[in-house]
């Protein structure tokens, strides 16, 4: 049966590897490397750069493949991302057949966590149930943005014994701030921080975590809103492309001592 | 001015290191490590394997220290922890003066990661506040118990574009199912997760996860939750201790897609 390695990468900075990632990529027989274009071509030399680093085996193949594009028309979001994963499926599939031996291996390396908005784990199962090729994969956990936000930030992401949302920016004006003091906003193309009006809210705000472009700023969220919104169309359009993500918190530890 | 390091250092699995933690800790003067009492002696195992199959500086000094026990006679839980943190603060101050010079660093190997349900930071800001040493710090990440649940399970945290709520045992019932899709619940000491009469839920729990002794089980929570409570009491019953976690989840991927 082959075996598929999904192994978490971090947020861009080389070291955030596990000695657990670097070994399992070490293992496999080949590690499928995604071309997207070039938008993002940062982001696979940070792929290329950690190869290079910590892949020692030499017998390893590197096999790259096309990512399908997300068709957005005529559909709603959760159709668009239905089709899309489908077709992935299928690349990965073809992928399989084509690539890895009937007892071989391969890897991915998925930014962040495989966990954690990001759908590699949805998509083999999908390949598992087409049933066409006999699959068993696991999961390597790795460094993921918010840890690289928090971090960076210095600051816990929870307050003492309290909860964390985890929310997308579409659905953070339904939970912040009435019923969560602390949400984390990722896949946020729409700065909804900025309709947010409370003047008791901070914000935690990062951009290209983890990479030598790392950008950081906090503050009252109603003092530094428009210097968030400012510096991130200026990064965006200097670099063609922009992974951010934020917290948002209200209160502070140890407030319901009443 | 002294320098602290806290490094996240995962669940557990020594390989759960980055290189950036390994490379942090290699850079200290000083290594503090916890002795925290005979029951949870596994855990003070993993920090040294960790130091003897990664620090290869010969020059850094280890520290151990007692840390303090939580008093919760006469105080609210809130209360209980903000004494136990100032406790903690004066060790911290005093260990600072006595094993660090003035320029000098030091590491300490935080469980999990230092910003999820960790206090390590708090503890620096309160000495920092009290001024009588000058301090800087930083923060590495490490994968947290959340992560090493998720990859166990092979499962995604969150639901196609749908939040995740990280919350403990005593606000579970607050939360879930009512207002969120998925929870995961940590620190808790009283398997909330028990209570729950929910025919549509799930649940995902580890304990001791990462570890030799690692346990998951999986299932409609209906079916599980007894199993669950009966393995979690034999265990905590061998072990002497047991540090578990658990997601909940309803509902699926792509099921608000009319």
């Amino acid at each position: 049966m082959r075996h598929i390695y999904l192994v978490g990468i971090g947020t861009g900075n080389p070291e955030h590897l596990t000695v657990q990632a670097i070994n399992t990529l070490n293992k496999a027989d080949v590690i499928f490397i995604p071309s997207k274009g070039v938008a993002k071509a940062e982001l696979a030399d940070v792929r290329k750069d950690i190869c290079q680093r910590y892949v020692t085996n030499k017998a390893i193949r590197f096999v790259d493949y096309a990512v399908p594009v997300r068709q957005t028309a005529d559909r709603s979001y959760v159709q668009s991302v239905d089709d899309w994963h489908a077709e992935i499926s299928s690349t990965y599939e073809r992928l399989f057949q084509e690539h890895i031996s009937e007892d071989g291996s391969a890897a991915f390396l998925v930014w962040g966590d495989p966990s954690l908005y990001d759908s590699t784990i949805r998509i083999i199962e999908r390949v598992k149930a087409r049933d066409r090729v006999a699959l068993g994969y696991s999961v390597v956990p790795g460094i993921t943005s918010i840890q690289a936000l928090t971090a960076s930030h210095r600051i816990p992401l929870n307050l003492v014994g309290k909860p964390v949302q985890i929310t997308t920016g579409r659905r953070l004006a339904e939970s912040f701030p009435g019923m969560v003091e602390t949400a984390v906003v990722m896949l946020d193309g729409e700065q909804a921080f900025s309709k947010i009006d409370d003047p008791d809210a901070y914000i935690y705000w990062g951009a290209y975590l983890g990479t030598e472009d790392e950008i950081t700023i906090a503050g009252r969220l109603a003092d530094v809103s428009d210097r968030i919104m400012a510096t991130r169309a200026e990064a965006r359009a200097r670099h063609g492309w922009i992974m951010d993500i934020y917290l948002l918190r209200k209160g502070s530890d140890f407030d319901d001592q009443a």
